[in-house]
This record gives structure tokens, sequence and C-alpha cells, in this order.
């Protein structure tokens, strides 16, 4: 298969269709297109050339196009349709996907759009699922599911089944529910390949079925789904009643974008923003870590404003003011890097004070090997032993200190609950710079006697 | 459902089972356990005690958890094991998961595991997946899938289906081949569900299908799933037969170890660690990305040396030094982050002309709120407006170089087929570091006239 790739031409091509209004042939191109591509292609129409696409083509696949453009293409794309427009997309949709569109609507014309959609359960279903917080399971969760009554025979199974399964893009597993439709366990597509059709499903299902409660974090969701290989995973309510399922495609776009989060994060960028995003909104997200780094620096020069004393006589020493900075941000980066990836898998045990002791090891090594390098770089160049040790020593102490500021912070703020994540990057490395030079000030000043 | 969490006291008690031999207290003690949370439990004991819980459990669990292990425990297991238990392991498991482990072992060994496995199909099909490389979609895929001839009616493909099913986990499509084993489409189990028994495949099939080819690499298989949310999706050799199946769960294992990856390069640690690696490994891992901050930090010392005679007359200027490093190094890394994390989810469009005139207007933004600032606090502090002038326009001109910098490296390497991840981090600090302090002095000579 080799993937669509969208071109200069084509969309070219498909720009002039529009413009002269040529339905036949526009539909006839699109015909083989995936709605993903399509989505692509309507990202770089201009909005009006978007809306027309999105009104020429069936609302089964346009309602698949809906859920995969940007935001603000889609916003423009609905501000141009009618309610009972909208209303017919979304009767195309799972009802998770209707509900994600729904929640972006402008609050007036909600009840509007609900009130048209034809399948008045679809509509009821969207309704319930707009009461869960966006980040949590219930955000996630769709309504469409396959499942059946422990007091059913499987005969009667088979039946409510394929008529369930007509709504269900996708069924996964079969699950089994009491008459207060409190989650029981499940049955699996294969059983129902080979079994008998005379069984009561009481005698057949698997009473052991993962779970998450309705109001559990996406990232936890993500967790347990990836840790146990599941393809979904029922949601039930605070009382055991299974209320939705939540499968693997949606929790793909959360570990994504997790990671993501993460990443920005540790490079000094705040918001989930993107290079195509605005000038403004990529100052919003960049600037205020620009502005922590600022105050850094600042701190830095006065500190070193409070040795100006020794620049007389030894003038070498703030010359290697960035070098001990940049080795302080490197390692206390590295080891924040470590311990948030670590937190965020769930794979670190053993106490902080290990960890520490473990850090401090490794930077002494670390730092042992790059002062030595360090020492006969700066004795060959200035020729002074003592000022060559001196900057040395000063070296391995920051880097040792860095490194343990660098594990300690993350693992704290965990343990007070905030995401470990702000940890890594411009915070992490401005405060090292600070306590970088002001270590190597003071220790220099100590081992010289200025 | 409460997630599984591996207590010290239920770590102990275990062990104490083990070591008094206690194996009916052991089965029933593991029976609820999930594999997943075996393999944490194995990960925690010494390899007598883990060997020993192996052999005890089913080797239909114990496969499982052998999958799930960290890489030295499982080596270490297998070192105990006999060429039979391993083989009777390898059967229970799907082809993929068995290559995976068959590649591990030692070269001795592997034929006569081999020999060992009773189903000689699946032994032939462990055997076909070794040979693809570990990096490509050969290398991902299983030979489990469900696979019906063109020719054949629904009722043989019905009973042929129902036969392979057996050996296959999870079903999700039925893939339609013809003679030669060429893909031709696809059956959805739902249409089987409802569709007559009469009708021959031919006239029922779907043929639009998606695949990828067996050299296809793993990050692409990611992309194309996750665009197209897909569960599944089968793979082809070079002339289009049918050679094997990838599904999403292992997909998820690449897009996190792919998004890991980027986060470590950009936090200056190479090779795949974690936090419980040996102090070795990390320094191997991290020592490198220091020796560069090192040799950057070197060039800027010897790079200050030689604006030496400034320092009488200007010691001001050394003062902000790590301001000046720290800004371009920020600002470098925030606009490498951004093109890399585009470039990895391939939503990156225009030239690269357009990009870097963006990226000097955002710079220029930044660059102007953040100097002001400085300016006052310069001016304020020591008193001399010209000094204070000089260091904030050449504050503005390091964020605009370094924000160049940052956006064409990335672009400049993955146009030359080089991971652009590598920019992030202490490669792009480094060397921002460097280019930052040399605009800074030649600037600040310029104005101030020395």
């Amino acid at each position: 298969m080799t993937p669509f790739k969208l071109t200069e031409e084509l969309l070219q091509e498909i720009a002039e269709l529009i413009d002269a209004r040529k339905d036949d042939d526009l539909r006839d191109l699109m015909k083989e297109v995936h709605f993903a591509d399509v989505a692509e292609i309507a990202n770089e129409l201009n909005e009006e050339q978007a809306t027309y696409l999105i009104k020429l083509l069936d609302s089964d696949k346009t309602s698949d196009v809906l859920t995969e453009l940007d935001e603000d293409v889609r916003e423009a794309i609905l501000n141009n349709l009618s309610s009972k427009e909208i209303a017919e997309e979304l009767a195309e949709l799972d009802t998770d996907d209707a509900a994600d569109i729904i929640a972006e609507l402008p609050k007036e014309i909600v009840q509007e759009v609900i009130s048209e959609i034809e399948d008045r359960e679809h509509a009821r279903h969207i309704v319930d699922l707009l009461r869960y917080d966006e980040n949590s399971a219930g955000g996630l969760m769709a309504k469409e599911l396959v499942k059946v009554n422990e007091n059913w025979t499987v005969l009667r199974c088979v039946k409510e089944m394929r008529a369930q399964a007509e709504n269900v893009t996708r069924v996964h597993s079969i699950y089994v529910v009491d008459d207060e439709d409190k989650l029981k366990g499940r049955l699996s597509l294969k059983d129902l390949l080979t079994t008998s059709t005379t069984n009561p499903i009481k005698d057949v299902y698997i009473p052991q079925v993962d779970f998450v409660n309705v109001n559990e974090k996406p990232e936890e969701v993500a967790k347990i789904m990836s840790k146990y290989d599941l393809e979904a995973i029922p949601v039930v309510d605070e009382i055991g009643r299974l209320v939705g399922r939540i499968t693997i495609d949606d929790i793909v776009d959360v570990i994504r974008e997790e990671a993501e989060k993460d990443y920005q994060l540790a490079a000094g960028i705040s918001q989930d923003v993107e290079a195509d995003d605005s000038i403004w909104i990529l100052t919003r997200a960049r600037l205020p870590w620009l502005f922590l780094g600022l105050l850094g620096g600042l701190g830095a020069a006065a500190i070193m404003g409070g040795f100006e004393e020794m620049i007389s006589k030894h003038a070498i020493l703030f010359f290697f003011t960035p070098l001990i900075a940049a080795m302080a941000g490197n390692v206390g980066v590295q080891s924040s890097a470590i311990i948030v990836q670590g937190l965020a898998n769930d794979d670190l045990k053993g106490s902080i004070g290990n960890r520490l002791i473990k850090e401090m090891f490794l930077a002494l090594l670390n730092g042992f090997v790059l002062a030595v390098v360090l020492l006969f770089f700066t004795w060959f160049w200035k020729g002074t032993f003592v000022t060559a040790l001196a900057i040395s020593i000063s070296l391995i102490t920051v880097i040792v200190v860095a490194g343990i500021i660098g594990t300690f912070t993350p693992l704290f703020l965990h343990k007070r609950g905030i995401d470990p994540a702000i940890a890594t990057g411009p915070f992490i490395t401005t405060s090292n710079d600070i306590f970088g030079i002001l270590i190597y000030f003071t220790i220099a000043k100590l081992l010289l006697g200025i």
C-alpha cells in the first residue's frame, strides 16, 4: 500500500473542480479516497470550498471526515451547515465522536441539533455522554457495545446480538449483564462461533472481565489497556452498571498525546501546539518558559556581580561560567527525564533515598571523567594548575548537585500529585544554572583563597 | 477494576511459598493473577525463585509471562530451562512472540528448541519469521490470520474459517486470497454474521483492503494504522502474496517506544535506557552527550578568552554570558522540538523558506519582549544605558539566530534521511551556546566600540 500523498497538483485539481461546480467529477475523484485523506484535503482548501465538498459527499463518509479535520476547519464548516445538516452527520457517527463534535458547537444550537437527530436512542446516548468530564473514561467511551443478559439462552443471545451488532462498527467482546445491568462477565466472539445454541448464557460466560470506572483518568485507562493488551474495555458507573466501552483506537490517541505533552514540556513549550499554529499561539506557548530562563539568567548575572572583585585576578573563572551552567543544565535534564519516563511507565520501584544515592554515584563517575578532561585543557591553556583544579572540582560538585536536583524534583512533584513532566526542560535548566554558578564561584573562592 | 499493585508483603509471601516449596498454595495464589502481573512479580524475584515459579505454573500462562518479562530476567530463566521446556512455552505463543524469544536465545540451542516444537506448522511459521529484519513490518507480523480463497463458497469458507480461528486469538478480519495466495480483499466478521451461506466468496468480499509491504518500517506501519484507525493490517511480500498480519497491540508498543526515544534524545540520553538500568549502562547513555556539552563549554571559554581585553572596561558583559547562552539554548530547543514533532506526525506542509521566515518573526517578537525587560534591569542595575542597550540588542539577535538554527537543523537532517530527533537536546543547545556567545561579544564590541 502506497500511503496517500496530498500533492499540490491534486489539491489544485480539486479546488478547480469545486469552483467549476463539477459535482460528478468530484464525486468520482473522491470515491476511492479514504475519509482521513479527504480530511487532509479539506484542511488545505478554503472555507467555502471545504464546506462545498462536505455538503456534496455522502454523510456516511463526511461524518468521519469531520472527526478527522483540524479543529478550526471543522468549526468553520459546521458554522456553514444548518442544524438539520449537522444532525445528519452526527447520525452516522459513533456516539463518542458525535458527543465530541457537539461539545464544540455554540451552546445556542446544541439543543436544536440534538432535536433534529432522527434516531432518538442515538440522541439519548449522545446526551448521556455530554455529562462526563472530557478528561475521564466517561469522556472517552462510546455507548455502542454488544451486551446480553445472563438469564438469556444462547439462542436468544445470538438473535439480540445480531440486532445490536448492526450499530457497532467493531464487536470485540460481548458483555454479559444481570437484570440490573451490572457487568458480570464476557463472551468472546470465538466462543460464539463454536458454542452450541442451546446453553444458557449463565453457564458459558467468562466471569473474569477487566473494566474501568467512568471516573478513571484516560492515562490510567491507557496503562491498563496496554499492560493487559486489551483492544476494548467496558466502563462501569459507581454501582457497577455497564455504561459504555472504550476501544484501543481512542487510547492510541491518548498515548500519543501524553507522550507529545511530556516532550513539549521538556522542550519548554506549554499547551498543545503545532508548527502550523499562528505566531500568536506559538508565542503564548513559548514566551513564559523563555521568561523563566531570562529570570534565571538575571539571577546568574546578579550572583556573578557579587564575585566581581575576583575578575581582576582570575578572569579565567568567568570564561567557564557558560560551561558550568550548561553542564548543570544537561545533567539535570538527563536525570529528570529518566525519572519522568519511569514514573510515566509505572516502573520505578524502591525508595527515593536509594535513587538519590544511585544518581550521586552516577554523577560522580560522569563528573570525574569530564573534570579530568577539563583539568588538562585549562592547565595547558592558561598554565595555572590551581585555577584549573578549582574549576574541575567545581564541575564535579555542580554535576553531583545537578543530578540530585534532577532526580529529586520530579519524584517530589509526583508525590505531591503534580505532573513531574514540568520538572524537565527550562524549569530544571534554569534552577540548575543558578545553583551551578553559585556553587562554582563559592568553591573557587574557597580554593583560591580570595 | 483496581489495577494490580505489587506490594512488598505480597512479594515476601510469594518468595516464602517458593522457598518452602508450597506448590499448591502458590498455584492457588497465582490462579487469578494476570500474566502481565505474574511477570511483574517474577521480575522482582531472584533467578532461582523466578525459574521455579515459571516451571510450576501451566505453560499456557507462563508463555505469556515470558513475553512480558524484563529482557535480562527472561534470559536468566530461559538459561535454566531445557530445550524441550522452552519449546513447550513457544508452542503456546503466537508466532511473532515465539520468534522474538527465539531470536534472543544462544545460537547453539535454537535448532534444538525448534526441533522440539511438536506442531510442525507452528515451527515452520516461526522459522519463516526469523528471516525478517526486526526493524520491519516482517519483523512485527504474526503468521496467525484467517484467510479464505476467493473461489470458495461461503459455506466452505465458514467451515475452514472455524478451523483456522482455533489458532487465532483475535480474528479482526478475514482476508481473501486467490489461488496464488495473493491478497485480493477482505470479509468482515459482521458480514459473515449476516450473509447467506450459499453465495460464492468472489461475490461478497470487499476488494478494498489496506496492507503494508514486509519491508515497510514499523514507524510507517504505525502511522498508517493510526491514521486509518485500523486494528489489524495484512502484510504482503514483494509479489503481493499474503504472508502475515500486524495487530494494533504491537503497534501501541512501537508508538510508545518511538515517543520515548525522541524524548530521551531531546534530554540527551542515547540508547533505550531505564531508571533501573545499571550505573554502567546509564553512563554509556549519558556521558557522550555530556562530553559534547563539555566541548561546547570549552569552545565558549576559548571565544571569551578572545575578548579578554574587554573585561577591564565592561566586566558586566561577562555576567550576562550564562543568560545569553541559556536563551540561545532554550529557543533552539523550542523551535527544533516543534519541527521534530511535526515531522514525526507528518503534518508539516509548505517550504523550508516559509518556516524559517515564520520562525524569524516569532523569534523577533519573543526576543523583543525579553530584550525590553533585560534593558531596564541592566540599565537600573548598573546605570549605563549604552551597555544595557548593547546587551539587549545582542539578545534579540541571538534569539533570532537560535530560532533559525533550531528550525533549519531538523529540517535539513530530515531531508538528508537522518533522524531529526537528534537535533533537539544537547546538540542544538551546545551549538547555540557557542554561536550565541560569539554573536553576543561581537555585537557588544561593535556597539561599544572597543
